[in-house]
């Protein structure tokens, strides 16, 4: 037997692109005590929870509720739902994110198109007309903020736009949704997917979903069995959704008045879920992506005050991810290890293009707090100064103060 | 914005097929703080949970880990990665989770070939054989202990036998892992799934997975591309795994030494997942079967005392649930109400050709213990008796204390 003690984690202040430190009223809400799948509490829960992510998402989609998985479950789910096998899927790429959703649509088996903008930028409405009437997609699936590149694609219009050409639009608002405008229905968004690890300052494990009437028309479209009692022969292959624990059909009919059986509700993550939206419910959405802006903002002028370069197109940063070129000479990877076991904060490295060249500091959900930043601030200049560089005293607090001052704080 | 309160569950004692209570140290586990992904505390874990699941599957098997989603997202990818689209799944039937396993399988592509008991009894090898050698399938799938039936399937030798055959062998040991014997590597298993809801006295959501070598060699054989980072053009439809968030190659190399990059670890379900097993570790794996087969002897000795008749081959049944009877005349969900309004207490309904037959009463995991069968005995005495139905005075408590009393309780 492996001798294993009492889990009993270090500190960490998780200042990276994501998973961040879960608020603590979330991990608490975990530790409730269990009820069984169809108590009455239970539903109601599930019930709440429905409601709460309405909010979130900004919708009033009757079909709002959680996949049980991490937020790439969400994705797949979307996709294997949504796409016959051989329907065309445009993605457009402007980020690690974007070849996630590219190779998740080919393995679901659909003829998936890209078109793509470099890392640090994002698309304009007519590059996206222009794809749309190139290749007719039945499906665009596009993320709205991409952390590896921490851009945030605008999503105005789109909705309108896909439909104009037949498409439905289905976007990943994981790194996104609470610390940036997301509008479902005033977009026009067909399926949008999440995760609890980033701006709505839980644990990963949850991917809370939302779908348009259209889009449950599509699922509902698609040839489905009852969970586990019966095969359906005639079902044609491609026709029907290539997956049990993604069909959203029947995650919807669990979900919904009828309660078929399907999973068995993974409790703890939902009463996670739950908790989540409701703290964010009592601040208010408009409040949460306004705390966002304002501390991300600090974060990125007290990195300026720290001598160093963002990287990615300003004007389209989201609000809880900035990215800053690592100083010519420097280990990043030496700086971020000291970070770690010098302060206990974490900061992010890159991949793909970005690789070696980037480090991504995050000031997202439970950790969008000034103190947060300014320690985190702090915790750079010196380990920069440990790290040989030559930086203004004061420099990044000092930048991140002055931000701080203009949003009122006294 | 829905009005929600803090959540505040009501106390169930969760006495059905699962799921049930879990053990107040693995929720709690669940809110020690999060620390990121690849924090070397975070690997650490991941490493300890590896080692104290392979003493829970009794395995040697470098490849043990978790899928991220509920015990069913443990089998679909056990199914997706290992059978590629057309191969021949034989599926042994006897109860709704072999169901389960057919209808997963016939959503992979696969050609699935079923043969059926009863429900109520479990197959022989020779019947496993005969399947064997008429269909000549690539991977047979079969549960180990369905709750539907409680039956619990023998397996002692079935992996030579499969292997003799060509076969591989997958089983679902959800129901009846901690609870019941199982010998991973003794038994020639190539792959075993599981969920911590039931003997493992966790909440839904996290899926134990091991791999025998053989089984990562298919895996391995079949093509991938890196996460998220590139497609792989070449690639033909039906040899590269139809998902991504259950490709196992993929989730290996997450897990193993290369630590590549695929879905964000759900950490506060691996910190319950490892402290499922670490518990179990702790008490020994014998020593849980056998509180278990006490347990649930005095449950269904409970039961016999207050005039129940017990469903299906007794020989055969697991030792974490038993079903009875609905007595003639008696609404069953009704009863079933009434034990949850009056006492707290849930048993469990049934589904298909057992529905309204039976009622369903587990003894698992954290509930797996003399105060919580004597507990509901006595409830169910009473609702027996609110419902009109004559029941000798203390005649469950007294036949479960007998059982207890040989097993040394004083």
């Amino acid at each position: 037997m492996t001798a294993a003690a009492q889990i009993n984690p270090p500190t960490r202040l998780l200042m990276g692109p994501g998973p961040i430190n879960a608020d603590p009223r979330v991990t608490r809400a975990m530790s409730a005590a269990l009820v069984g799948q169809y108590d009455p509490s239970m539903t109601e829960y599930m019930n709440e929870t429905m409601g709460l992510y309405r909010e979130v998402f900004q919708t009033r989609n009757e079909a709002t509720m959680l996949v049980d998985g991490t937020s790439r479950a969400g994705i797949e789910a979307a996709l294997v739902s949504l796409v016959v096998p051989g329907q065309k899927v445009l993605v457009p790429v402007f980020g690690r994110f974007g070849l996630l959703l590219q190779e998740i649509g080919e393995r679901v088996g659909a003829d998936v198109v890209t078109i793509h903008r470099p890392w640090g930028e994002v698309f304009t409405p007519e590059e996206i007309e222009d794809a749309l009437k190139e290749h007719r997609p039945d499906v665009v699936a596009m993320v709205q903020g991409d952390t590896s590149t921490t851009m945030n694609q605008p999503l105005e219009g789109l909705g309108e736009l896909c439909h104009r050409y037949g498409a439905l639009l289905y976007t990943d608002v994981t790194a996104s949704i609470g610390g940036n405008t997301l509008l479902v229905d005033e977009w026009g968004i067909d399926a949008a997917t999440a995760g609890l690890q980033k701006c709505l300052a839980g644990p990963s494990g949850s991917s809370p979903i939302t779908l348009s009437e259209r889009a449950v028309e599509v699922i509902r479209s698609r040839k489905h069995v009852e969970a586990g009692i019966a095969s359906e022969d005639e079902a044609e292959r491609g026709e029907r959704i290539a997956s049990n624990y993604f069909d959203l059909g029947m995650i919807l009919d669990y979900w919904g008045p009828q309660r078929l059986n399907h999973h068995t509700e993974a409790t703890s993550m939902l009463y996670a879920a739950r908790e989540c939206a409701r703290l964010l419910g009592e601040e208010g959405m408009a409040e949460a992506v306004e705390r966002h802006r304002v501390n991300g903002a600090a974060m990125a002028a007290g990195l300026d005050g720290l001598g160093l370069q963002r990287f990615g197109d300003q004007a389209h940063r989201m609000n809880n991810v900035v990215a800053v070129y690592i100083p010519e000479g420097l280990d990043g990877d030496a700086v971020r290890n000291g970070l770690l076991q010098n302060f206990g904060i974490e900061i992010g490295t890159s991949f793909g293009p970005l690789h070696g060249k980037v480090w991504r500091v995050g000031t997202m959900g439970y950790n969008a707090r000034p103190d947060a930043v300014l320690t985190t601030l702090s915790a750079i200049e010196s380990q920069l100064r440990l790290a040989g560089q030559s930086v203004v005293a004061g420099g990044g607090v000092g930048a991140a103060l002055e931000i701080y001052a203009d949003a009122g704080l006294r």
